[in-house]
């Protein structure tokens, strides 16, 4: 007889729990407000545990931008790469669900030192958004080439305008403490792109 | 006979100092980063003349975080109350010569989360990216009046997305270790506000 499916899953590999628990502290209180000891508690491994899948806290940050990373490149591709023409695709990205006042988890990195400071902790970060506003340029290329946007758009350009709006808009929203000025940042930014007919 | 004015000019007082000193540092490494003995060395003032004038770090901070928001608002109200068209205003506010790669010394203070969590810290931020996103939309609004933007233009908005583009450039740029990515998302963004006719 087949074991009844009525069980809690068992529990992540403690190397897997220990890179989770490093994204989310590293969301919340940044690389230098992260202690080792902080990853082992949130991740319920012991400090041999963490030092037999990882050489240290640089190693485990690596580990966890880099899966965050990956997430939000599979997340805006599927958006960017959907169906709809390129401006419903733009918006669609723009609007998708995001957890404004925790602001981006990439973008936050910037504005850790010891992270910028690091060539390796900080390649994910740059390859990302460099990704992004690539990705972005190709797609408002396509609209431009369809005359869904004017010629004088210029794709590299209004990508990083795109991307600078959402980096932007987590920090409005911080500074308010309230999602209000991002929202409006994004739809300031819809009307621009698409003026309503 | 009058004194010849050819010598140094005299320290500056040292409360004066140590805000200054304060603000490079608030600037470099956040306030989290920036211990009391770090401002007294950096102003040349003992602990002893520092809490003769500041009860501590948080009151330090408050000074410096006031005076930074202070000049950053009279430099924008120069620049939207100088001569020109609305959008030529607007243009010139977006294109004034930034220490780009530092990022904005107000809105960094946005990702600190110490200075986040104190309402006292937290509200020299708030009001000053608030009030710029309200002489923003003045000066729009003026704009759309005149003809100079479609109508389809929300003030409030698209004062938004400005008070972002800026923002976000710097996470940009500071992703990329270089100030193109900033030059490029205003240079867009203009493209999008006063497309070349």
């Amino acid at each position: 007889m087949l074991p009844v499916n009525d069980t809690a899953p068992p529990p992540a590999p403690a190397a897997d729990r220990l890179v989770e628990a490093t994204r989310e502290l590293l969301w919340e209180r940044g690389y230098t407000g992260t202690s080792p000891k902080a990853i082992q508690q949130r991740a319920g491994a012991g400090q041999g545990s963490m030092y037999h899948h990882f050489t240290g806290k640089p190693d485990l940050a690596l580990a966890a931008i880099t899966r965050t990373a990956e997430e939000l490149r599979a997340l805006a591709d599927g958006l960017l790469s959907g169906p709809g023409t390129a401006v419903e695709r733009v918006t669609a990205y723009l609007r998708r669900e995001r957890d404004v006042l925790r602001g981006c988890p990439v973008g936050r990195l910037t504005q850790d030192p010891e992270v910028m400071a690091d060539p390796v902790l900080r390649a994910p970060v740059e390859q990302t958004l460099g990704w992004l506003r690539v990705r972005l340029a190709e797609v408002l290329a396509e609209g431009r080439a369809n005359g869904e946007l004017p010629p004088s758009v210029d794709p590299s350009g209004t990508a990083a305008t795109v991307v600078a709006v959402l980096q932007g808009g987590y920090v409005l929203a911080r500074a308010a403490g309230d999602t209000a000025p991002f929202d409006q940042a994004v739809t300031g930014l819809i009307t621009l792109l698409a003026p309503p007919a």
